[in-house]
């Protein structure tokens, strides 16, 4: 069983999921998440700030890129050191079923869908002192961490859609894309 | 005199950013803002909704965009048509010194870079119905526009920075960093 299932922040991020998917984010309380994952109320600030970041799992996504991207190869280029981190992302993800679960339910909430804008920004945020370490100059840094994330955001529908494809597969496919869509004439410049 | 600086709105954005660095964000109060701007307090709800609203300019910038590229020459790729959209938002920005100003105070605090981060979500939502009118697959216009809002972010402070410059000249130069980082060989795929 992965540790997410068996431990309290998983019991609290299902039973949350649940919740906001047959009575609505707002109409559900922090008690009746922690009730819902048989914990006190009290437990449930041990790991979540409020009842939006129920959803966001912490910053392990964060920490384990930020750590990919120290670890990887010197000799690949800073956006290939950035997409084959992405790419191990799937092995700390939670099931595609409850990511798809969980992506509809942010999609429905407004509130959600910022906290999910803020999170993506502090991730992005994290990881470009990362690639200045490798000798990339902070704009160009975030230039191609906004890049790769929009390959990201790009790969994610499909790797959660096809479970057959790894999701490194689908970024570099999205990567193709992206590289097509650029290499064709640029506009005139006035 | 533009437009912004004879009217109402415009008073009330200089007269915010003012205040907010002097005495900081939090310690503006909306009456504050309406006074020094030589307004009742009232007049303020008028056009925005918010403190916070007060720096993001209400939807002329998105209203701009989308007719930009609504009216694009149906000959232009979709990443040109959005690069040209985008080249001519200059034509409706404030001064670069308002800019540079507001960027600062954006910066510094947490509830107004949400708000800057939610706004450019919403105008990457308003854009992507126009790409999709000129025959491109949702998931595709949205792909392309994230990457033309990440060729726009970092050629923004440039732009500030060179007042010879137009913003279209140096969106076309990150056009071409892009390309260059992107047709080094792909990382492989495992």
């Amino acid at each position: 069983m992965p540790r997410w299932e068996s431990d309290a922040q998983g019991r609290l991020e299902r039973a949350a999921l649940e919740l906001f998917e047959t009575q609505g984010f707002e109409r559900t309380s922090v008690a009746q998440i922690a009730s819902a994952a048989g914990l006190k109320e009290r437990s449930f600030y041990r790991y979540f700030r409020d009842k939006r970041e129920v959803l966001f799992a912490g910053n392990e996504l964060e920490a384990h890129l930020v750590a990919q991207v120290e670890a990887a190869d010197p000799g690949l280029t800073p956006i290939e050191a950035l997409l084959t981190a992405l790419g191990t992302a799937e092995d700390i993800f939670r099931p595609r079923e409850f990511l798809l679960r969980r992506g509809r339910v942010i999609a429905a909430n407004p509130a959600l869908a910022e906290r999910d804008l803020i999170k993506l920004a502090d991730i992005a945020d994290a990881l470009a002192p990362a690639l200045e370490r490798r000798g990339v100059e902070p704009g160009k840094a975030r230039f191609i961490i906004d890049v790769v994330l929009a390959i990201h955001r790009r790969a994610m529908p499909r790797w959660l859609a096809e479970p057959d494809s790894t999701l490194a597969q689908l970024m570099a496919q999205a990567a193709a894309e992206l590289r097509e869509a650029v290499t064709l004439p640029a506009p005139t410049v006035r």
